[in-house]
């Protein structure tokens, strides 16, 4: 089937970031989409994910996923709808997750794609029901195995993957309490989300304020953040604690490590005298063939009403660098989603 | 049964170090031996066990176990023999395992003491058959969890508890690499207990020949000094690798924590993008009941011929705080034993 010629805005890597990305680090590109040829498929990117794994990608330091190459598209994960099918498996106007990156238009063989069936928003499965919380709800429950009364902690507690941890916690007996930016995402957290307790990391005694909030101790640390709050959550730690380590937002435009001294070996310490076990995942390559059964679960959690979500748009691929360097102020509110086209 | 009085010598612990033990931080000194009462054992120690970990009992800094009180005698695993028994389980003559601490005499109610069954020297209790050789064989087993083929990094490597975890290594199908102090540690490690390499942490350049004796990387590495052999294996560490934590020798005497950079979050990107597992464990508060299912294994291998043992002992009890000191310079080679009284 003949198919005209569609422009296709591109954002790709122009320059790899010294420390915090800058606007000058991506270029907008326009150039003709590509052609869905035998046994393609043709997808418009309807939401764009902005997440902060991506700065990784925008390094060339060893990583577990290669690199974005200079002038490339960004890579990113998307919902699009089908433009065109030379595929048996996929109609037009299906709605697909995929990996397209950061452009309007690009052609699949159909691997990696997942149809999409309507219980919910679109979106969605770009935040609760995609990558982040399926990384929060195995980070919690496989590596964090949570028991009813313990206490878990997580940072970024209002955002796609904290949300959804804490929640899970709830679900699970425990104690949830969160670290947020601001009062109003506090608040947030403990009114929507149900967390016990939300403490603000722009206060002052984040430490002091954090001992106070977990009387117990704390059992489950979802490490998503570093910095002062794993700090402030280290001397807080129970004998047999477990600490799934999903990310560290606060290094990531590190230029260099932190000023000394080094407590390597007081965190060492610390592992052995308590007993803590701290386990590094990589969602979908150590729990990928279970992401079907997790859509289940959690599709049946957010039906109940038993996990709420919150979505951050941005509308227009345009904006979504800028929106990406919000991250790591922490300006978003919700999980980082980009529309890029209609409907 | 009257009781002659016994004189028994102790060794208290006279100060808290700062840093470095020093001779004066320990007292001998000289009293009438305890008398056993009604179903007590009084025990005749005849070997101690000097270990790491009685550093971190000088210290009064949190930590798994309370710490030894000023003038209150040193703690430590002992081989004894009873000598005088009101208890029914216990026979004189009877050698036992129990932890009566660096002291010639002692009673016992009989909790927590193991007859020994005379299958291997008495004395091995304290090493290969006894706390050391457990905390190798769990830590390695359980937590290491080795796999055929995968490469095993211990450190202190001929010690009591390295040089079980790189026999065990090999009996797994493991490639066993070594690090020790000295040539001829190194030599017997790779002679005598089967090591496929053994690297000399004194000589420069410990990174590059830990690279060159590891080159598929390394799968476990079974932690018990930290400092350089930490920084050294980090690098090396495969996607899914396994540390146990067990010990951390090189920072037992830190009056602070070395200088910066503060590498904390380094360790943990390292964690979250090869998806590495640490644990800490506390041999008998996370195996205990597995001490037994130890031993019969244990005493298979060293029956076989499949694990070799050197003790290295020192004669006198009054020598026990001059042989403990040098533990943390790498004196002792093979696992340090007192004798303490004739059998």
């Amino acid at each position: 089937m003949p198919q005209e010629p569609r422009r296709n805005r591109t954002i790709v890597l122009a320059s790899r970031p010294v420390g915090m990305p800058v606007s000058a680090d991506f270029r907008l590109e326009t150039l003709n989409a590509p052609t869905a040829g035998p046994g393609q498929v043709l997808l418009r990117t309807v939401f764009l994910s902005l997440d902060p794994y991506m700065r990784g990608r925008m390094s060339d330091a060893p990583s577990y996923a290669p690199p974005v190459g200079l002038g490339q598209v960004m890579v990113g994960g998307t919902v699009c709808r089908v433009q065109v099918s030379n595929h048996p498996l996929f109609a037009v106007g299906d709605w697909v997750l995929g990996y397209s990156g950061w452009q309007d238009y690009a052609v699949s063989d159909g691997a990696g794609l997942v149809r999409l069936d309507g219980a919910q928003p679109p979106s969605w499965s770009l935040g609760v029901l995609g990558m982040p919380g399926f990384t929060a709800t195995m980070g919690l429950l496989e590596i964090g195995a949570p028991q009813t009364g313990e206490t878990v902690v997580v940072a970024a507690a209002t955002g796609a993957v904290g949300s959804v941890v804490g929640q899970i916690a709830r679900i699970k007996g425990c104690r949830a309490v969160g670290v947020a930016g601001g009062p109003e995402k506090c608040r947030y957290a403990v009114e929507a989300l149900g967390f016990d307790a939300c403490l603000d990391h722009r206060e002052p005694g984040l430490a002091q304020r954090l001992a106070g909030a977990c009387p117990a101790g704390i059992d489950v640390y979802f490490e998503n953040v570093g910095g002062a709050v794993f700090e402030a959550v280290l001397p807080l730690l129970n004998p047999r604690a477990r600490v799934p380590v999903c990310g560290q937002i606060a290094h990531y435009n590190d230029r260099e490590p932190p000023p000394g001294p080094d407590r390597t070996a007081q965190l060492l310490g610390t592992v052995l005298r308590r007993r803590i076990r701290m386990q590094g995942f990589i969602i979908f390559d150590d729990f990928g063939p279970r992401f079907g059964e997790f859509r289940k679960m959690m599709g049946g959690w957010l039906a109940a009403g038993r996990v709420h979500y919150r979505e951050d748009r941005v509308e227009g691929l345009e904006r979504a660098p800028e929106a990406f360097m919000g991250l790591f102020q922490g300006r978003n509110f919700g999980k980082l989603v980009v529309r890029v086209g209609p409907d």
